[in-house]
């Protein structure tokens, strides 16, 4: 098997229409060939009250250290209105040297590249002196309950370790090559609410105005950064996402005002530090006024895998392939790398991301080729 | 007829159920006493799309200066449930020394004094050396179109002039003496809405947080204080009275921020040059943002009469009767001696306030006859 059938890998995943929750297939697909390949494969189902059942595979081949994982997922998110697509979102036609269709960066052709670059390394070498694993999911884009979280307990309790992990998404903005993701911000969602006292408003000593200490806390929580941000990473960022009173008569000052706001922070902060300093920013800000700060409970933690040998290697795979040499960054979103960072040295390398979540997603057969490529020199040299 | 005659003509007054805008006889109760009197008596009804017609009575004796003009209203405010109420609010029941009914303070009292007060005079003196006027609407406590402004401007292109003025509203927070109310704040209402760009949270340099923009906006509205005061007025004052987003997704960043204020300014400011004030001060705080500024047309201006020769009439015939030497006042809401102050010095003082628009609105007849009696005195000494 060679490099080349990582865009065949991919024209059939594609296919599976696998909108969360549904597989339809696709998970089958990768147990087939890697059960093949002398891959021992695992499907495993969860469930929770309130959610859909989920369908995940784990295949691994070797069982001694050091233990490669390459985790993502197969389910894709919605196509919207399929009419305004060029091509069939489904159907993975091949047009102008790309691939057409949901999943195509995100991250069907992660998953394939991985698994047609550990085939053919496979073929070559035989069972690895070490251990591949694949750990894929199929609750990423929907709750994210039935998933990854759930798989790595479940492979924990089996007694399975991992040394280093490459989750294929797409990091690149631009180019195949500009961006390796070595950590990414945690996030903290949470809420006030200010307890006024309504009264008309040519009475304003009878009544007491939540809105205007509500501002005086939004200013304070800003007021002041969170921190100016460490060796990898963006200061800590905090966003007012809401701010409402449902309040509609103009004469009347309003009973209660209630904020929403979001942070995305770095390895200096774990989720109850943090809250800890916006509670202190809040009662301070509040002066005396009545408030309710809550919280969201949060599994999204900062995690950095520090800079060295195993993110030089991919790094260098990246260069031999691309000719360019990845910026090493921890911005944007959440992944699963956030569950992951817990149980392996984790990275982040896949297709470039521009057309994710949108209509037409597509991406050239040549990546999917040079990203099988790069996934292929790290294996050679991680079991070297 | 002697002030004793205010609590027969207030029993009357209560028994026409003249919920705005139903009239329902007490206009022509008033014009029948006071044709009766020797008044030149008008009804004038005045009409506007989207409002209900009203009826208003305009009465004169005298044609010569000086002119004193009673102002007030007829209508009230509904009953709420009137099976809470001890008596039928419509009955005028007279028990514990009191009289009972819907309007008994806000201010059917305060017309039933002046005119018993007026007639009394009138059949002392015979027509007063200068003229007595009342004006009376039927449209106070509801939209207020067709009341007191059209009447005042009907007034003026027929050449009625007037010097002085008294409102009968109730002022009175405890005790009838305690307040005249020698002035009132504007009002000046408006939003500002401000115009960001949608994102994801955790990329905030591709968005454009419009909360935070109108926090700081919002800060800037109170951070330095409208003014000090003046001799006769508190301190202008901004409430925000709502700030909203309608964001429900605490990972985005909302497009559009809204807040509404209203402010209550003493006679420092006219409209105008408060809302220039307001633009500056927005202005400056959106450091750019995209805003829009609204302000609701006011017809709320504030006003003062100085206190002189007139105020101190009252004032020494509330003491005469009372004992108690009232303040003087420019504090709560606003009354139609915004729209008098155009035509007449006014002043405002009537019975004690406290079950306006309440369940059980009721007043002492020692309040009603006292009041007559401070009108009376009043009648003696500007004619005399």
């Amino acid at each position: 098997m060679t490099t080349s059938s990582a865009v065949s890998l991919l024209r059939d995943l594609i296919r599976c229409p696998s909108v969360t929750p549904d597989d339809a297939g696709a998970l089958g697909l990768l147990e087939g060939v890697l059960e093949q390949a002398g891959f021992e494969t695992h499907r495993v189902v969860f469930s929770e009250q309130g959610y859909p059942d989920t369908d995940n595979l784990y295949a691994r081949i070797g069982t001694s250290a050091p233990s490669l994982l390459f985790a993502g997922h197969t389910d894709v998110v919605p196509t919207g209105d399929a009419s305004k697509w060029r091509f069939d979102p489904f159907s993975a036609e091949i047009a102008e040297g790309m691939i057409w269709g949901r999943g195509a960066v995100d991250m069907k052709g992660g998953i394939a590249a991985a698994v047609a670059a550990t085939l053919a390394y496979v073929q070559t070498h035989g069972t690895p002196k070490g251990s591949i694993a694949f750990l894929i999911t199929g609750d990423e884009e929907g709750p994210a309950v039935n998933g990854t979280v759930k798989l790595l307990e479940w492979a924990k309790l089996r007694g399975e370790r991992f040394d280093h992990c490459i989750l294929g998404e797409p990091t690149n903005p631009d180019q195949l090559g500009d961006m390796i993701k070595i950590g990414r911000r945690g996030s903290l969602s949470g809420s006030i609410t200010v307890h006024g006292r309504q009264g008309h408003v040519g009475y304003p000593h009878l009544a007491d105005n939540p809105v205007h200490h509500l501002v005086r806390i939004a200013t304070a929580l800003r007021a002041t950064p969170l921190d100016n941000g460490t060796p990898h990473f963006d200061a800590s960022n905090l966003e007012i996402t809401s701010f409402d009173t449902g309040n509609p008569a103009v004469n009347v000052i309003p009973d209660e005002a209630r904020a929403a706001f979001n942070i995305r922070f770095n390895d200096l902060w774990q989720p109850q530090s943090l809250a800890d300093e916006i509670r202190s920013r809040v009662i301070a800000a509040a002066q005396g006024a009545n408030f309710t700060l809550e919280f969201k409970p949060t599994n999204a933690l900062a995690f950095l895998t520090e800079p060295g040998s195993f993110v030089e290697m991919v790094s260098d795979a990246i260069v031999a392939e691309t000719g360019r040499k990845p910026v090493l960054s921890t911005t944007g979103g959440t992944s699963d790398a956030r569950f992951i960072c817990n149980y392996a040295q984790v990275v982040e390398f896949g297709l470039v991301g521009q057309t994710m979540h949108a209509i037409d997603e597509r991406t050239p057969l040549n990546d999917v080729e040079k990203l099988a490529a790069i996934y292929g020199r790290v294996l050679d040299r991680y079991f070297a």
